[in-house]
């Protein structure tokens, strides 16, 4: 299948570049064809103008036709304030456009990226244990207006996500360990069953 | 008081720049003073560097300083994907910065925003019923992330927000209705309840 990986961190160090490198050589040995969007590379302009707004979707268009080939969307990406890095927020608010990928007909279970997949792949600054400290920190609650209200919305079937908790913290055998266990959960990817949500249309 | 609007939309036209003028005008008579970063008119870039990411926030530093001076921080802005816009998204991965608004020690009851309020004030597409077709579309879940992970994060109390529903689909007299309901909140603010969550740090 083709792969986009939506990539959004400014450090090409950082704990999210080895895990989309995880993803590229995991993904690719696999068979796959990989498409990346290195948002920060490439500086992308994440402010949707007056003019993209009114329907004008010229100056997105490579963007579009990235997704348009994409059988599975892959977000990697740091957890900023319980969300996306706004380099990525501006790609979904600008991508993501009215008569592309929803329209007033067509949305949910007829929305118009229907048939591919979605996964967010994610970092967040804790360990494990602060995100079961008080519902509001339930990770799957935190990401549901990105799960539902955006990638579902649109059609997607959305996978669950896979999150890293606190990689700064880590040692070196725990970063390896976690990336081990990022390459072993991508090989297992077909079997995946989507996330369920109450509501679908 | 000293109000920051941090306001957040590309059309000078639309029904959140009427808000915006509704909450100068209003809180200007009740005697506040206001202060105003308008995000598109100035060009604000969202975007993080690794270098801010680092801790050199000497770019940011006027939008700090407007937050340092505010009691309170209402944003305006169209509810786009479930979030934020992203170049509202961006100012606050960038103004809310580890030293600044938190850091290890200080977050939640002991934030370092602590004694300053903040309030959302945002437009969605759809009408009201819409909203309540599913869990994961009640706004106070949406906003969750919003509310309790930034904005309660960083130690501010978090009034109700204000909300209008499919602004574009209103005849003129219902605009006009909603503008002077938005009025009215405003003047109650002083005897708003703050949003509880579950757990506070």
């Amino acid at each position: 299948m083709n792969v986009l990986i939506v990539y959004a961190h400014p450090n090409p160090h950082s704990f999210n570049a080895a895990m989309r490198e995880v993803a590229v050589g995991t993904l690719s040995r696999a068979g796959h064809s990989i498409l990346l969007s290195d948002l920060y590379a490439m500086r992308f302009n994440p402010v949707l103008s007056a003019e993209e707004l009114q329907g004008d979707l010229s100056a997105i268009q490579p963007e579009i036709e990235k997704v348009r080939r994409a059988d599975l969307l892959l977000f990697q990406f740091p957890n900023w304030w319980y969300g996306m890095p706004a380099i990525l927020k501006g790609w979904m608010d600008r991508v993501f456009a009215c008569g592309f990928a929803y329209d007033e007909a067509h949305s949910f279970e007829n929305g118009l990226l229907k048939g591919k997949k979605a996964l967010l792949s994610l970092t967040v600054g804790a360990r494990a244990d602060y995100y079961q400290q008080a519902p509001e920190r339930d990770l799957l609650r935190v990401l549901e207006p990105i799960h539902y209200g955006c990638l579902a919305y649109c059609g997607m079937e959305v996978l669950p996500p896979f999150i890293v908790y606190g990689p700064t913290e880590m040692s070196e055998a725990e970063r390896k360990a976690a990336l081990e266990a990022y390459r072993q959960y991508l090989l297992a990817l077909p079997q995946l069953r989507p996330l369920r949500f109450s509501h679908m249309g």
